[in-house]
């Protein structure tokens, strides 16, 4: 086992987004030095980062001089180009490792490894062409949700299938990529469970929450989520159970549907994630702080809820109620620095807080 | 009143220590700018800052250019030069103000100030000479403390009178400064009171913190404090008098002794307090936040208290301890990324969070 790294040592960031910036206040806040890499000058998370290296992911140079600059790498963004990550894995190690990526950054992978370690997912299928999704949707049957099995976030790249007539234009949308038809379950609610696992193997998870979305888009986190005491421990297990099968270092977020049979896994994404900003204000380490220990080889951190927190994302022009936000009682505000409010685009969160019921 | 500054607005802060750390951080998450000025290249606070400027205070180009980049100015230090001062004042607004800084800056104003608006302080009087030391030393009587009225922090400057015999031995500490006696007042406990004003002239404190010195610094801050629910109000409402009587823009810290007779005022920093660090684990809005908020413009935030937290200063080699506390539950750890551990140097500080009695 690596030792931890000591006060002043740097922590790589590939992705200079907001999970980028805050990541690189919480290693600042363990004394550890943040160097970022994100072709954008302008990104949210340079601007409070030690360093950053603003180039392509196809400069060699640039990226050999980052890895030799810093004492670990990890990532803010699961689709960083894989000949970048070679590149950089061949100088310094990257946290969480690469078949932790591999497995996030396809959806066929990652449902295969799901199911394969025992856990349930909604029904699903691999869809290449017209021929496969006919077959498929006669199986898994209507309403489904047609979904690009690599680089879809944020509701984008997906489908939904009312009736098999709808398969053409589903079709259509994947713009030929490899696809994954998910049949539609019916489910109370989405939870989420943001859990780490250090380098020692131990594995902390935080209280889960409950997710709601709007337009494909997560618009709240609410914490403690309505779940019984059963399926809160088994979200726990099913968290736990991906990360020592993955041999995984990091925190992860793993989004859950509650059905009637019990909890399915929806998806996981191999990072910190953004229902996991509500610890900012409920736990004495939050999920940011969390990761950089778990990749820096600390002990992880105290996951424990001291508060009951609802996380609100302003998405776009959200970000002009801030004024008013400003105002309410137990109002927590985060904004990201970005200049320019486009619909659709994240530029902060608040977390209102409560003294824990 | 001004205008709130906008998302994107640049702060200055004169001191790039481990509060002008705090204060860049809790800027960007408003998605401003923090823009630090220090002479060491190597501040704590330039690291987590968008910008820095490190020249001397003395700089007269360096203090105009600064100033001219920045929407206002504050300070993390309250003895930044004179001339300094009156170099950027010439350009952008300083909160808090300049007659906030005299007064602090000086313990004869601070003290004349203090009884001025009505507020009991231990007994004391201004001493320049042996002379004035006899006189005043016969009438205060032992024991009493002799400090420098300019400059002293964390114990330096000061001396301790046991008997009449130490006087020439407690003025020669002095170096030929100005200097104050305050006689010894016999009380239960320290506490502290962190406040904030805004441009609209509203006041939000604080719950008081209970503190402990060890050597002339502070060691330990304790929420809630063993204060009755009458001297808690007394507490709020003399910080209150404080911040109005100096129409205060900004957070201030108030040091009180809690004697028999009520509360003494020891001292006030026209800044963000070390007894305020509570603060960043206890409630939505802390208190480096809510500086920024007032001297922004911004409405003053919630500082209602969520947790109970103790907040315990890592001084010198306490920092060594960082691996036993990074596995202590409930321990929020707040490193300064200072690189060297000196005796008596404020390496960083650790909140430990319970949920609140």
């Amino acid at each position: 086992m690596a030792e931890p790294l000591a006060p002043g040592a740097a922590i790589g960031i590939l992705g200079g987004g907001q999970l980028g910036r805050m990541l690189a206040v919480a290693a600042s806040r363990l004394g550890l030095r943040a160097h970022v890499y994100d072709p954008a000058p302008g990104c949210p998370a340079a601007e409070v980062a030690a360093a950053a290296t603003h180039a392509g992911w196809d400069d060699a140079a640039a990226l050999a001089a980052f890895a030799g600059a810093v004492d670990v790498v990890t990532y803010e963004w699961e689709n960083v180009p894989t000949a970048a990550l070679d590149a950089i894995e061949a100088v310094v190690p990257i946290r969480p490792n690469r078949r932790a990526l591999a497995v996030a950054q396809d959806r066929v992978a990652e449902k295969d490894f799901l199911n394969g370690i025992g856990l349930a997912t909604a029904p699903w299928a691999p869809v290449a062409d017209a021929a496969a999704l006919k077959a498929t949707l006669a199986e898994i049957g209507c309403p489904a949700i047609l979904k690009t099995a690599r680089l879809g976030y944020d509701g984008k790249g997906q489908a939904r299938l009312s009736a098999p007539s709808d398969a053409a234009a589903a079709l259509a949308e994947m713009g030929g990529r490899m696809a994954v038809l998910e049949g539609f379950v019916s489910f109370e609610r989405e939870v989420s469970v943001i859990a780490a696992r250090g380098i020692d193997g131990s594995v902390a998870c935080y209280d889960p929450g409950e997710n709601l979305h709007e337009g494909g888009i997560l618009a709240t986190t609410t914490v403690p989520a309505r779940l019984s005491p059963g399926l809160r421990s088994d979200a726990v297990l099913i968290a736990a159970r991906i990360l020592n099968a993955l041999d995984y270092v990091g925190v992860i977020g793993v989004e859950l549907f509650v059905a009637r049979t019990g909890l399915l896994v929806n998806e996981i994404a191999p990072r910190v994630h953004n229902s996991g900003h509500w610890t900012q204000n409920g736990c004495a380490v939050d999920q940011f702080e969390q990761h950089i220990r778990a990749i820096a080889g600390w002990p992880l951190g105290d996951g424990a809820r001291h508060a009951d927190v609802v996380m609100e994302n302003l998405i776009g022009d959200d970000v002009l109620r801030v004024p008013e936000i400003a105002r309410e009682a137990g109002a927590a505000i985060h904004l990201y620095g970005k200049a320019e409010a486009r619909p659709g685009r994240k530029m902060g969160h608040v977390n209102r807080v409560r003294p824990k019921a």
